[in-house]
């Protein structure tokens, strides 16, 4: 089977190519050869089992993904796009990238013909709802996005719906919940602040909290995430039916019980390094995020994440970040 | 106010333009030109208070939708689009014209600038929504479309709420239901007979039913369907909030229902011109459409139908389109 990954550069795309080179095969079947893509170029792996290679360029410029299609890979996680803060500072290049993008990646598809029908794990986003919300998001629940970015990632669900439908692939969207704890530099996201007040304590360092502890929010670890992809790949696809996009299971926390769940696990000297410093624009921002997901569907379609409490986040990510060394 | 009408020389186009030229204004402010656009010419009315034109292009060539847009229309109503059936059997076509379209459309607007912020208000349709359905399909319901004409048009109500939401223009989205009775010429979608059934019957001509009476849908008058783009076309946008696209209020009855309001309002032999030759590729396409809706959200906002009961579609047809004459 030959695997193509399309935002390989970036983390998870990087945490997926890892597991493929330690597991050698998705399900039942070998890899035989990976192709990694990205807008910069992603580093090729040492001691790989089987072939890779690792190309960048602009894949929403015409002709460039059809490059990439006609080695027929078997297998696409298509996992490129800008974030979320970028699609809204930049309305074209939002759509440029994240729907013309995704809708070239389809036609190339669409024009090798012959029969070929890969399978595409498309990687959407929570950011697809809006509030206000029920407590806990449904599986029927509309999508109502607040950014560019959310958009663009509903118009893509919509439209590898509508391939899947078509018989031209088999499409399987996955929306992710916030990865937690997101391993890295603190960055400027909003949404940092989740992963950075645990990651960062664990380093020795100060973190900033801009929000109350009251806030809820719905996450997953990184270990979670690369096994949603990997079960998105197995899949009966049949039983998705017409409905192939998916809200993922995750962890519905305040922000409180994850400073919980930190002293549990590293002890009180770590949380005291999370200084509060409430920041209004962030606070206005965090009030419009889901919670909260019921991800029954998902469920019974055998997606599960890798932790059952706040606790087994911090956990997963002393052991596969940190190689089981924190500062006390 | 300038008013612009894509798609002016469909049926709703048409029936739209007449309107105009009867009220001479909408809501409170005069109409001080209408542009009038389509693929074919559309008619130059005659008789018209106001100067009106009439233009032929491809509006999903680039640079066409442009020239309409530099005389800054005020009131914008995108009616434009292929139909089901031809978006089905030309997937580039559709995507074409009815995603490229109405992105060329936004993206002409976004361009103008200069504090321009038209209305814009999109026809959607209840084709935006896939089996299986709630009995009634409410208004957080989410969007699964099993054509790629109600895909384009999804993802055209999620575009126009981006642009609505980062204030390019004030954007309104109505899903109308189907339209009954259609006027002019039996035509061959697979909905046809919902309004073939009472249209040729009335002309003294026999028409095929191909689904069994029980079969129950969602329907809205012409004029029904005229007064909610007058309506948006005044509604206080503030209202709306981001959630900008809506299900028209309308009917729900089944064919059954139907044909006993044909045979109340015109009487038991024009009821014999219904002939049933049962059509099982037209019962399996319309065995996966909506029957029923809650439309609490138009409602509240005032949309409004011009019928209560389907004698009443009857009625109207008799009507606006009969000059109140039929073939008993």
């Amino acid at each position: 089977m030959h695997v193509l990954i399309l935002g390989a550069a970036g983390m998870i795309g990087r945490k997926l190519t890892e597991r493929l080179l330690k597991e050698q095969r998705i399900g039942s079947r070998e890899i035989s050869s990976l192709t990694l893509h990205d807008v910069v170029m992603p580093a090729l792996p040492e001691n790989a089992s089987f072939p890779v290679s690792a190309s960048a360029s602009d894949f929403s410029m015409p002709g460039e993904v059809e490059k990439l299609v006609a080695a027929k890979p078997d297998m696409i996680f298509h996992l490129a796009a800008i974030v979320s803060g970028e699609a809204e500072a930049d309305l074209d290049k939002g759509y440029r990238i994240n729907l013309d993008g995704t809708r070239f990646l389809l036609d190339a598809i669409k024009r090798v013909g012959g029969g070929y029908k890969p399978r595409v794990i498309f990687t959407s986003s929570i950011a697809v709802f809006g509030a206000p919300f029920p407590d806990a998001i449904g599986d029927e629940f509309f999508e109502t996005p607040l950014t560019s970015y959310g958009t663009q990632k509903a118009m893509g669900e919509l439209m590898l719906a509508d391939y899947a439908r078509r018989g031209i692939l088999e499409g399987v969207g996955i929306r992710l919940p916030t990865i937690c704890v997101r391993p890295g530099k603190p960055n400027k996201a909003a949404s940092g602040f989740f992963s950075n007040i645990i990651r960062e304590p664990l380093n020795g360092v100060e973190a900033v909290l801009p929000v109350s502890e009251e806030v809820r929010h719905w996450h997953a670890s990184p270990r979670s995430a690369i096994g949603f992809l990997m079960h998105a790949a197995t899949i009966d696809i049949a039983k998705l039916s017409n409905r192939v996009n998916l809200s993922m299971p995750g962890l519905s926390v305040t922000v409180g019980e994850q400073i919980a769940g930190l002293e549990r696990v590293a002890g009180k000297n770590v949380i005291k390094r999370i200084r509060r410093e409430p920041d209004q624009a962030i606070m206005r921002i965090v009030s419009g995020w889901p919670r909260n997901f019921d991800t029954s569907r998902a469920k019974s379609l055998g997606f599960t994440t890798a932790e059952k409490t706040f606790d087994d986040i911090v956990k997963l990510h002393i052991e596969d970040e940190l190689q089981g060394n924190y500062v006390a």
